[in-house]
């Protein structure tokens, strides 16, 4: 194996950008788990809100990712998943990094403690020196029934939007916040209606 | 009025930060959707994906927010709304800036185009001088019934994060991507199941 091939995470070298961004979102279910781990420094936090997911060892992680992986990959999959990015915006690190705040005076400890301790989680890394906020689409043919409490959804195709705010360290991902817009997904498959838009002009 | 209370949208002058990033989300409930709209440019696209509001003009901008004014704002108000900052990261803008993507082969044109239409709506504000994404939590109490198709929330508190990626020129929006976790919520009044944690050592 040439040395770049020996060389994991990221590839190229140099400042992190939409190419970065698109080498990063296509691995997930083209490179599959075993490869899209190592885009993750060993000292990292990665966040999928949606799916309850707050990670900070890559065994978890490993297992996380396992159903993104595709089908040659011989790991279990849910369904063949397109992940594509529609806007991307980054730069250095600004000058307010991982600002954490105290709990305001309306809320007690314990209900501040419960609701953000995953949130604040990996607020040390404040090391960073590039960010990236991702807008992307993600279209997934589900192979499964079931997909997050919604049943029915075999053979369904869904379109859901999704943001990722990212933080590196020498190219490789300090902190993830993975948002994606579960109410879309009930929506389309008939669970929840939509809803009236309101503020538009009559 | 003195010449600063004539002022409207952020308070104070000078770099955006974590304070103007709570005078922001304060002032949705308390300062109501009359003060709020001026925090936003008069070009400008706002997005609650979660709710399903992406907005690009001020009359709209003030129907979405009247929901959250607070009682003594005397508009009619959802209940009553803790929006609070966890954490916060930004600086001045970077030198990737809303970089656009084309459509991607796996798609066809008509499909990229409508899931990709709103994301890209204000991708031409590429002018913004800073940046910030906020991670914020959001207590709230119901007085309504009904909640983003949920029912028998009346009287009901429920937590849920949030994260808000804003763009501004001269200390002002220009762009807002905001998403909330509506699954966590439905979880939490047992319209769904908590999802079984299967990335975690057993």
């Amino acid at each position: 194996m040439s040395q770049t091939e020996n060389k994991k995470g990221f590839k190229g070298t140099g400042r992190m950008n939409v190419d970065t961004a698109k080498d990063w979102i296509h691995t997930f279910f083209f490179g599959g788990a075993d490869v899209i781990i190592d885009y993750y420094a060993d000292d990292f936090v990665f966040e999928d809100l949606t799916y309850f997911q707050t990670i900070d060892n890559k065994e978890d992680l490993h297992r996380a990712f396992v159903q993104f992986s595709n089908p040659q990959a011989a790991e279990g999959t849910s369904g063949t998943h397109d992940f594509d990015i529609i806007r991307y915006d980054g730069g250095l690190a600004g000058d307010h990094r991982a600002v954490m705040q105290p709990k305001p005076d309306r809320w007690t400890q314990e209900e501040w403690d419960q609701w953000t301790a995953e949130a604040s989680l990996g607020g040390h890394r404040n090391d960073y020196d590039e960010w990236a906020n991702i807008t992307w689409i993600w279209r997934a043919t589900h192979t499964d029934d079931e997909f997050c409490g919604l049943t029915g959804m075999k053979g369904k195709t869904t379109y859901v939007r999704g943001q990722t705010f990212h933080l590196y360290k020498n190219r490789q991902i300090v902190r993830e916040y993975t948002q994606w817009n579960f109410r879309e997904v009930a929506v389309q498959v008939g669970a929840y209606p939509m809803p009236e838009k309101f503020w538009l002009a009559k």
